[in-house]
């Protein structure tokens, strides 16, 4: 590793501790700061977008890419309005997560800190820069961003203006560095010690590689095959939109769902429900054989299209003979992204919560909802599959550690110890 | 990986399965049954740990492991007092971390749930295995468990009375499994899929080894060279005993205190009061060379000796010019286990505990509290030094995950999109 790289993730270290001791005002102002400054420097914001989506454009590269990658005045007024909403939120440093007197006047106390130094790797997409710079801000982390190289100059510039905004405040502008080259990832993933996490998006297959060539904490995003189990005691009428919604809405989200499971009893009235609203918005359907006589806009479904992922308008559609096997298909078929269950049954509704192994689980509504917006977090560095640590979108939360806080007045160990020892009396306290 | 190996694998985590949906009662009783059973079996037991005992005496192992080792009568009520304080802990499954109103009726909530099958590695500790696969029934987790191989025959016996004990509850007895031999631990740690985390107990170099040979996720239990700081303003006679006990109570612990910080305005009265009492008590002193003539009975520290962790009675003792200047000298040498801090000025307690990036950092007691028994979580299956997931003593809430739970009415993201999308109103409910 190039020792100038090793001094600038030692820079982002430092900085990182100062943002750390921060007040709850200090990085609001900041972060208005910051977000004046992304709007004063739109014009050169743009002109750099301009010049890596006319060489994506050369590049042939496909529409759904270019999309991702344009920083229009939409994405840049959601952003902005993004960073308001993050400083709406509670103060994420400092808060006390448990609290229980021991013996009288012998606190513990668990309490929330920055993690520290994040290394973030994500695709094409410079409004996620701005939103996860402004995570690490607001939760007094410092970043290190790898952005997909189509947006190379935009994110250069975007980094630039956030240091430039940031460089007033008692922590400066080292909080943040933007990187770029492959050899800069390969020393990223080498930097234990120095980097306390890393969060890549991308393929699966992209995410396992990180996983595999790092020893630093890995917080994966991988694929969402998502599933919407339609119970023999849903409402139709009611949750047809719901399910529409969650194959259309932005089908090459990992949060589109990908397969439709629908029990036998209500197959006759649903499924042809089913294919006019999903052929209607030009979905393709591939069904399993028994049921493409109610679904006369369906394909033939093989065993592996209940296996794909598609993030595309495409879905599969099958039948279960009870909630146990639509939790089943779940768990053997599923990604343990996010699935629901419509149904106006709550003992099956509860059954599914209770057994689908997944970081979302939803009742009654769009599986698109699993979001760290939607959710109420301040946007989302990721949608974690995992189940350690962060499990579902990882906001502001996700990007905190704890310390436990034990405040006495001389205890020692000795006099709780042994047949006479003093006992605990371990009382919570009200946080 | 030999297919039987698998096929007990899965038994593991079917078995969890039901397990992770069982009753708060059903748990509580089937612990019950466990610590009976194990007072009844006592017998059988005591003779199992007499002939490890036996074979490790003959093989030269040193008494501080043979100590481990031996399954006392007072480790029996001890272990069975630890289950039943984890009965007296409220149900970790099924907790509510979150809750939130999206919009009127629409409904998002956190709650906990079991990881699913935990595979420990842990050191030759029959009470150990006890404390863990109580820890495990209660938390509602499968539990693959390979204890240090001296006490072999005991932990065979104690998985047998704990799978008999429970085979008559709705989740039989495959929820607990013993493992022994080496090619099974390699088998544990290729068994992605199989196992969500693994718990290894041990050296750092076993640990590393660990997180290096497997694709499983890891919390590591380390080593500990924690840190006691007495400031200028420690109340000096109150906080000596905590002194002492951070480093005599149980010296061969990862807790115990290796490192005495001393500012060096109190050094002339303080280090003559260290030095006495921890002489007292046969505790070799390194001691750096200006402050030898203050400490008579010391000898002089190397540089080496501040890295290191003796888990014996034996210490390293500096002087530092200020609370930021311990600080530095613990973010620089220490291990991010435990740490604390002697001193009556909140303003430094404040900074201490702000800026030491440790698990548990400490104000004015000893570091030996650090313990899953001690702060009120019901035993702990280690003391995690990383930063994600669980940091610190690990007990039942490191062995949970959550779910998001969305409820709704057939609610669509398009209805809340775009520019005439309705807004969320995020209103935080009552837990």
């Amino acid at each position: 590793m190039s020792n100038k790289l090793i001094d600038s993730f030692i820079k982002v270290r430092s900085a990182a501790s100062l943002l750390s001791a921060t007040s709850d005002n200090e990085r609001k102002l900041a972060l208005k700061g910051m977000a004046d400054a992304i709007m004063s420097a739109k014009a050169e914001i743009f002109a750099e977008n301009a010049k890596d989506l006319e060489a994506a454009k050369a590049n042939g590269t496909p529409d759904a890419v270019l999309h991702r990658l344009a920083f229009s005045e939409d994405k840049l007024s959601s952003v902005t309005k993004g960073i308001q909403e993050l400083c709406q939120l509670q103060d994420p440093i400092g808060r006390t997560r448990e609290k229980r007197e021991l013996d009288p006047g012998f606190i513990l106390e668990k309490r929330t800190f920055p993690i520290g130094v994040i290394g973030m790797i994500f695709e094409a997409r410079p409004d996620a820069l701005v939103q996860i710079a402004s995570l690490a801000l607001r939760s007094g982390n410092g970043i290190i961003l790898k952005g997909g190289r189509e947006a190379a100059n935009t994110n250069r510039k975007l980094v630039e203006v956030i240091q430039k905004a940031t460089s007033g405040f008692s922590f400066g502008k080292d909080w943040i560095l933007g990187i770029e080259s492959h050899e800069d990832v390969d020393a990223l993933l080498k930097a234990e010690g120095y980097v306390d996490l890393l969060i890549p998006r991308g393929s699966n297959a992209f995410v396992r590689y990180v996983m595999d060539n790092t020893r630093i904490p890995v917080i994966g995003h991988a694929d969402g095959l998502c599933t919407t189990y339609v119970d023999e005691y849903a409402d139709l009428e009611k949750i047809l939109p719901a399910c529409v919604d969650a194959k259309i809405q932005y089908p090459a989200a990992c949060n589109a769902t990908e397969t439709f499971l629908v029990h036998e009893k209500i197959a006759e009235t649903f499924l042809p429900m089913l294919d006019r609203a999903l052929s209607d918005r030009n979905v393709m359907i591939h069904a399993e054989k028994a049921i493409l006589p109610l679904m006369p806009h369906a394909v033939e479904a093989t065993e592996q299209d209940f296996h794909t992922e598609y993030l595309a308008l495409e879905c599969a559609v099958r039948t279960v003979a009870s909630v146990q096997e639509a939790v089943e298909h779940i768990q053997s078929h599923g990604s343990h992204h996010t699935d629901a269950i419509m149904t106006q049954n709550k003992n099956n509704a509860d059954y599914f919560v209770s057994k689908v192994d997944s970081a979302d689980v939803f009742v009654n509504c769009s599986t698109r909802f699993a979001d760290g917006f939607r959710f109420g977090l301040g946007a989302e560095v990721g949608i974690a599959t995992s189940k350690l640590h962060a499990r579902g979108p990882v906001g502001l939360d996700g990007l905190m550690t704890t310390k436990w806080i034990l405040t006495g007045n001389g205890e020692t160990v000795a006099e709780y110890s042994g047949a006479n020892g003093k006992p605990f009396h371990h009382k919570e306290l009200q946080i």
